[in-house]
């Protein structure tokens, strides 16, 4: 009823920009990984902050549940209208709006996509840092606290959003943060905003950190006898000081997996793909010292590209590693598991987690973003096999209570969603009423992607 | 009445401790600055956790306010007992608890300094990086979010904090963040109570980010003939990439304060202040490049210092700058502005401010930490001239109001407290409201630092 009621004033509002096919439904409520389809009952296509505001309002006063929606790529589910409801596909607000060249900052809407940014930022000799593999849009890496791959150097969404335009849950449109590079002007709401999931209000505008392209890049993988030297040496040349832009962990089996799915004929045995930015003469030092640092945790076949094909050739294989997995095993979905501890702990976390999965009656390769102390192992299962799932779900339980054992978090750059919502309660305690305190003071009426992140 | 009651209370729990003396009571209710004199009505020195867990459920059952106090060297009044009530002066919780050496963080109580913390970790290779100047409280430096000289390369204290414990307006003790390096799970309590100048809970322990000593290091400073040369330096030495762990500028009257102050010689020019860290050879190509780039904007009298009684010498007239600017004007007191602008945009900022001051009846130097955008105008006045004070005051109204119209902030690191709230309605807008419904479900009683920040 006041679903209906909320649709026909939206439909006015928006046109034939409020969908209600079949096909339409089924694409957004569809997952990533394992998360059983749940489709929203209309997707909304907004090309203004305006709009969104509007349909805010709308579905505010009908107790409607509106979820954010960018390209999909997230793995906790948390896209999923668990309770139905209106998502707002941003695809239609995607723009690069600003560059300011010489603050180093762009403004951007949700729904660009960080290659698409990276594209459009090629001719300024800047480029958006943050790298989580997927073709991820801005928004959802900003409701998610993405990262990836360059987070060792550049950090992490937190790190590289200076302010955000967001649309509260009654339809108010408020602005934190400022272009100025940093603030004490009150409360961090930026901060707040970022990896709260779309539960405390949408987003649709992004003030951005870039970079400047680096003048050199030297990209390097090297080979090791067991994943405990990889992880030593990491910890070893972070120690050093040396100012890595990646550092990787793939292990004997992601090897293998990138094998078959590159053609490359990678030796199988675990890697670390390292990368370094800066001036010629800058990047050739550090390379060196890596190669001289890991050397003494018997490293062996140290190979360097400098040449930009060879480098993309390394990073494309290095991106491909989720797909590369999947093929592993085919037909395979996957649970992909996410914990980050702290340095001192990843091999003892790493070793365990190999362990078990041994144990296990399914096959995971691990890959891990060892410079920030996080990894993830893609546990591969038949989805018409529900003992599988299950052993699935028994290994990522297992690796969740180890990195809290370990001083860690359930998850490093993927988030909560609904499937790991189970490990609030363990991780923080009376922090999470708190949250759930705050969420229930910016949507009282609980229509923010609810089933989310926040106590039930 | 109810505060009798709570005084009783807190007596029987910490005997002593509880100090109703008129010099504690004069001395906490003290401002750094200009503000008049709020003292509360005692001060309570907490030795543990569950003691400041004890107070604030006392305080809180009776609406009795709570200040959270460090070193009290913040500069806004934020410190000030404008509503009575108990201080919590935190000189008893000052201890470094564990240093975590293979994950470079450590665990510290607020009381202790930053230059305690620095001692105690000389030996460990590492060091806290932020560096506000004033010995200042890891808990104060927390709760305002401060920066300071380092910040362009190793960032503020929102990035240089892992986790904190929280003591909540109601007693609770709640934990957020991880020593893992980075995570998505849940909102980002840390960032929120960080800044939150004690209107929201009061820090109690805080897991700091350290990092490595550098191998080697190397300061200098250079002349300028004009302000906006030497910005535009600093902005073309960013672009270049060059990767300076301290940029600071001071104008001319700012020199002849320092000559003044630690009978230097210095030319009585723009000056910038600029330090390398990183290996020898590093920071040799580094201030080689930094002296040609400065070189095409008219810098003259580069000087390198890399001894380290050269560079102490360099840096101490630099952190001496504040009472050296006090000492221009014998019984000075100072209205100390701080206002942040994107980088393309400070060039103008400070030539404004420039000006005006120089129309004024009043002196004010400038310094700033120009990679950041952020700078500071010293405005001297004698406290016995009202005039001398209303001009302050309507110089630094100028300042704010210029700051939010080039884009940036009224405050870079030194908070709200009593002496920007008026702003904050210009600059946040709706998002205020925001804030203070935060405020409201995180401490309904509104015992903690009343009169601070939030909307009246």
């Amino acid at each position: 009823m006041a679903l209906d009621a909320a649709l026909s004033e939206l439909s006015t509002v928006l046109g034939d920009r409020l969908s209600r096919s079949k096909s339409d439904l089924d694409a957004h409520g569809a997952s990533e990984t394992y998360f059983p389809s749940a489709p929203p009952d209309a997707v909304a296509y907004p090309e203004s902050t305006a709009e969104v505001s509007r349909i805010l309002s709308v579905c505010n006063a009908h107790g409607v549940p509106v979820i954010a929606y960018g390209a999909g790529t997230s793995l906790e589910g948390h896209t999923s209208a668990v309770r139905g409801g209106v998502t707002l596909d941003f695809s239609r607000m995607d723009r690069l709006m600003t560059v300011h060249q010489g603050d180093m900052d762009a403004v951007v809407q949700p729904g660009i996509t960080r290659e698409a940014l990276n594209r459009e930022l090629r001719a300024t000799g800047l480029f958006f840092s943050v790298d989580p593999g997927a073709n991820a849009s801005v928004g959802g890496m900003a409701a998610t606290r993405a990262s990836g791959t360059t987070t060792v150097r550049y950090g992490t969404m937190r790190d590289n959003v200076l302010g955000l335009e967001v649309v509260l849950a009654d339809g108010r449109v408020i602005r934190t943060g400022t272009r100025a590079r940093k603030s004490s002007s009150g409360y961090d709401l930026t901060g707040l905003f970022i990896g709260s999931e779309g539960t405390l209000g949408v987003i649709t505008e992004a003030t951005l950190r870039l970079h400047g392209q680096p003048e050199a890049v030297s990209s390097g993988i090297c080979a090791f006898q067991s994943m405990s030297e990889a992880v030593e040496a990491v910890v070893a040349v972070i120690q050093m000081g040396l100012p890595m832009a990646r550092i990787e962990f793939l292990d004997a089996e992601a090897v293998r997996a990138v094998n078959a799915h590159s053609g490359t004929n990678v030796p199988e045995t675990p890697h670390l793909f390292v990368e370094f930015h800066g001036s010629e003469a800058g990047v050739a030092e550090d390379a060196a010292r890596f190669g001289e640092i890991v050397a003494d945790f018997g490293a062996s076949g140290v190979e360097v590209a400098t040449k930009p094909e060879d480098r993309t050739a390394l990073w494309t294989m290095r991106h491909h590693v989720y797909w590369a997995c999947l093929g592993l095993k085919p037909g395979a979905t996957a649970v992909v598991t996410d914990v980050c501890v702290p340095i001192s702990n990843l091999a003892q976390a790493v070793e365990e987690t190999q362990a078990d999965i041994a144990a296990s009656i399914i096959d995971g390769p691990i890959l891990g973003h060892v410079g920030d102390g996080n990894f993830h192992a893609i546990l591969l299962v038949d989805p018409s096999q529900p003992a599988e799932l299950d052993a699935a779900k028994a290994l990522a339980a297992r690796m969740n209570e180890r990195a809290l054992a370990l001083g860690g978090t359930v998850t490093g750059e993927h988030g909560i969603g609904i499937g790991k919502r189970a490990y609030m309660e363990a991780q923080h305690g009376d922090a999470w009423d708190v949250m759930t305190d705050i969420k229930r003071t910016l949507d009282p009426n609980g229509i923010l992607n609810p089933g989310k992140l926040i106590r039930p």
